[in-house]
């Protein structure tokens, strides 16, 4: 077999049968197929797509590059949750515990990142105390015990896909449907999960600005899944504002808490409760996506979703007295408002300007070294289709300056302010499920 | 300016500026962009294409990534051909004498290169003494008084294609028209030539196996050169049977004889007197081209085209007597027959079979270190449309065995008979010229 031929019949079109993507991804991991060949190859891919066939090819392909994580150790059916990423999007921090609280297993393996706010890890590391270091019987003991446990990534997971994303980062490839999908995969399967949630978000905010790319995405990374044997449900939603209320990361835990006890903002608690139904008929904790919303509804009406909360936080170090006083968490030293410069009604809020805005007081990282600072970030007040009266505050700075030209600037780049009325964007477009 | 930006728009469709094009080629040639971004580049553009302006920027760029030939102590315009290349091609030994013996200046840089036979410079080495070793001044002189001289190829030509194009050769980004007209314009352009005429082959036996494609090169290609001054003329020639009856280094130099006699194989001469009008046209030394060709038919007749491969051979130090005694040049001990097995009309000569049977023998080279046997090859009895009974030789191999089975096998394969009549193939599709 020869690369440079696999790249010309995928060029031309041609389906490539799994010999030949085992081929191209342990020649490319092992180094033997260069760079500037895998280079081509992922451009001709941007081009021709891949079939079915090959999208599961090339996942598995980079799952068997490295090591794959073992839950059998852990009782039931471990479902996982994946965002393709936003501002404001603490679903993680809300629905974990919130499954965990009716039974299903949370085995969660999370990052730190790069972006406008830590990652899940970073955001859980503003509760005192917290911490990820746990060993392989603890994680499977917790689990067991708690149903729920998270850790950094550790080994050496999807090699081949560092890699390629590495490289597709500076070749032009990153805009390729099959490409995203076989990358996340590769992950979450990796990862060891049973079946999978994914949440993919479509806007302003988004990867993918429009619908029609977020459900080709949504059905590629679905049909993968399936195929594998590991069971996945995406659901596509709104990115075209802030999902939740709060940018940055012990901002995030207080906004998250508050959901856990009912009094969260409308949008995040409806997508985490539609997130967490399907994580919960996926464990097969439920007969229906009713009952199973039901089920974490009562969970938060109860307090028993927020009590997972405090004994997860507790189990890793956390002091979980954080739920009960929040001015525990750190705290920035200047907090002031952004008021609006006219009356109208919120037209659009540029989701990238606010995570931008919330990056430059300190809240993300901009490279692999910087260090975030934990108490900073945004409150928004206002969302799309809010009336709004001039002066009002359309969000709070969380900020280690009294003032902040440029990040004021930016929030008001990003707030689009019409004086005829505007609704509210859908939140949910659609959930994509199997069918074989 | 960012190689990842510049990729990512190519590959979008959007136009590159020359700024843009110029970074691009500066930064590849210095190594500054890694093979990794020009081959995920080289894909885009097999994809998107390139527009005529960025064809020419292309060009240019690579034009002056090295040094250029400086022809302008040469008196007069100089005219350059070049081949895409076929198998029995041996037009450039025919036509540069043609044209130079009614006064056109032919000052020809030739190569070796890998391939069924030999380069030009390869096939001219085999009339005993003829070398290509003068330097610029000799050979400024050369074309000053007997209006022909060849050169190997020497200095630094168009580096950034040479990296470009073993690349592409690894990267299956060699079909791409922009950028096979653009490597050949940026060559003949660096080499000094005023005017220049191309021969693009096609058919089975071409690079190019279809006319459209042809065409599409042809075009191409005449527009970089119009655009940049260098008067450009594109002849698309039949390429689904070898041109000439020979192929091989000596028998070809024989057949160049035989056609400046008068006595040559009628495609060979057809098409040499159509590439030498236009090239005669080209250097203004005819009003029409039927003049042109009566000028080269009359040279031909009076004997004045053989006396300037005459004059030319023996001024590069060349044992001139060939051309009354071939037997001088060299002659291969083993030369017989192969006979066809059945009665009925030649319908088809696979060009590349014949071309590896000959390569088999020794003709060409297959790496760049094999030695080339300059007597062995081929001679075609029979071409596409001729009748053959069961018997007739169909073509004579010159060769250092008595018998060689492999190369007697493959020219069996090459040769398809049919009961029925068929008729020989146009040998000259279409003639491109400038429209602006």
């Amino acid at each position: 077999m020869r690369m440079v031929e696999l790249i010309e019949r995928k060029r031309d079109g041609h389906e490539l049968n799994k010999a030949e993507i085992d081929f191209v991804i342990q020649g490319y991991t092992s180094g033997e197929i260069p760079d500037y060949q895998m280079s081509a190859f992922a451009m001709a891919i941007f081009f021709q797509g891949m079939s079915s066939e090959e999208r599961v090819h090339l996942t598995m392909a980079m799952v068997n590059s490295g090591e794959q994580i073992d839950l059998s150790a852990i009782q039931g059916i471990k479902v996982d949750k994946h965002s393709t990423g936003g501002v404001g999007d603490t679903t993680t921090m809300i629905v974990a515990p919130m499954v965990a609280s009716v039974g299903v297993p949370v085995a969660k393996m999370s990052g730190r990142g790069l972006g406008h706010t830590g990652g899940t890890i970073d955001k859980l590391e503003a509760v005192p105390g917290f911490h990820v270091e746990i060993d392989n019987q603890q994680f499977n003991h917790l689990v067991n015990t708690n149903h729920i446990a998270i850790v950094g990534q550790s080994g050496n997971l999807t090699p081949a896909d560092k890699k390629l994303y590495a490289l597709r980062d500076v070749t032009g490839t990153v805009e390729s449907i099959p490409l995203i999908a076989s990358s996340i995969m590769s992950k979450k399967i990796a990862s060891g999960a049973d079946a999978i949630v994914l949440d993919v978000k479509v806007g302003s905010g988004a990867f993918m600005k429009d619908l029609n790319n977020a459900q080709e995405l949504a059905r590629c990374m679905v049909d993968i899944g399936n195929q594998v044997g590991r069971h996945t449900v995406a659901v596509i939603s709104d990115m075209n504002q802030p999902l939740g209320d709060a940018v940055g990361n012990a901002l995030e835990i207080k906004e998250a808490i508050a959901v856990l006890q009912g009094r969260g903002s409308h949008n995040l608690t409806e997508l985490c409760l539609t997130l967490g139904s399907h994580m919960v008929m996926l464990a097969q904790k439920a007969n229906s996506l009713e009952e199973a919303r039901r089920m974490l509804e009562e969970s938060i009406t109860s307090g028993k979703a927020l009590e997972t909360l405090r004994v997860f936080l507790h189990a890793q170090g956390g002091d979980a007295t954080v739920i009960d006083d929040p001015s525990k968490l750190p705290t920035a030293p200047f907090i002031y408002e952004v008021n609006a410069l006219e009356d109208g009604c919120i037209a659009a809020i540029g989701a990238d300007q606010i995570g931008l805005a919330a990056m430059l007081l300190g809240a993300g990282r901009q490279t692999k070294d910087s260090i975030i600072d934990l108490a900073v970030g945004l409150v928004l007040h206002k969302k799309i289709g809010d009336k709004v009266s001039k002066g009002d505050s359309l969000l709070t700075i969380h900020a280690n300056a009294s003032s902040n030209p440029e990040v004021e600037q930016m929030i008001y780049a990003a707030y689009h302010i019409s004086p005829s009325p505007v609704s509210a964007p859908q939140l949910i477009y659609e959930v994509v499920t199997w069918q074989d």
